[in-house]
């Protein structure tokens, strides 16, 4: 079902997808008449899509890997590679900070898949000491707690529980 | 323009875009009853879309980098940082093999933004050794010529010179 044989995949009647972001945009379009309206169809929705991928996503999954599955496997954790990508996160948090000054939410005035894409990351930072770099924010404290405060979210976290 | 500091950014009147894909995406839409349709809508090219940037880009940037922009600024190439990157962009390569034998284009049968998106790193490794992974996979160097040759490519190509 995966070319590369990673997760996730989805099956939908003929269609199969994978990619995770591929597969969260194919379901908000298709279910857009059910639930919250998780795309726009705006292109500063489409930048911010971009900046989630290419500067909030490497930064913290490395800190996700180091402080929260490494140490999960048996592994030790880099305090180079965590003090590398704190920097790293610092610069996006900037500028998050100044980006949620003038909107709500990262996409725009209304959460979507941009926000939505964060979130696993999200949530594992919040075990780990980054923390710090997320508390002393306060647009992007308000923002993580909107977000992770949504009862969707609560649903996805009482199933991994499971 | 851009938070980041970095290129592109784009602007069309009050509008300000970054992040390349996100503007690629915007000109396709906005323009889209101008030339070629490089926007089908289908979930297929959103996998796709993702598949660039998640697995073919990472090793084809790197490569470039070690074999193309490090000799430009008089820095010296990795052959260990070659040799590992070849060795993704191979298991990139054997999918995309695969791919090109069900669809002529890497998003379905017509040229879309993921070949597109392909170009630059593309242009960049024909003129490295590693053009041997691209030269040996006969689906794979059929679809290259096919979109290195597109009159718009050229065009681009042309305006680099200048």
């Amino acid at each position: 079902m995966q070319p590369f044989g990673q997760v996730p995949a989805y099956q939908e009647g003929d269609l199969t997808l994978f990619e995770s972001r591929a597969i969260t945009d194919h379901i908000a379009q298709k279910f857009a008449s059910k639930g919250a309206q998780l795309v726009t169809g705006e292109a500063e929705m489409k930048v911010w899509l971009q900046v989630e991928i290419n500067h909030f996503e490497p930064a913290s999954s490395q800190l996700g890997w180091e402080q929260v599955f490494k140490p999960m496997f048996g592994m030790t954790t880099d305090p180079a590679a965590v003090e590398a990508n704190e920097a790293k996160l610092t610069k996006v948090l900037d500028v998050y900070e100044a980006r949620l000054s003038k909107s709500k939410y990262l996409g725009g005035d209304q959460f979507t898949l941009v926000d939505l894409h964060h979130l696993p990351n999200l949530q594992c930072l919040i075990g780990t000491p980054t923390k710090k770099l997320l508390d002393s924010r306060p647009k992007v404290s308000a923002w993580i707690a909107d977000i992770t405060g949504r009862p969707a979210w609560a649903k996805v976290l009482a199933m991994q529980k499971h």
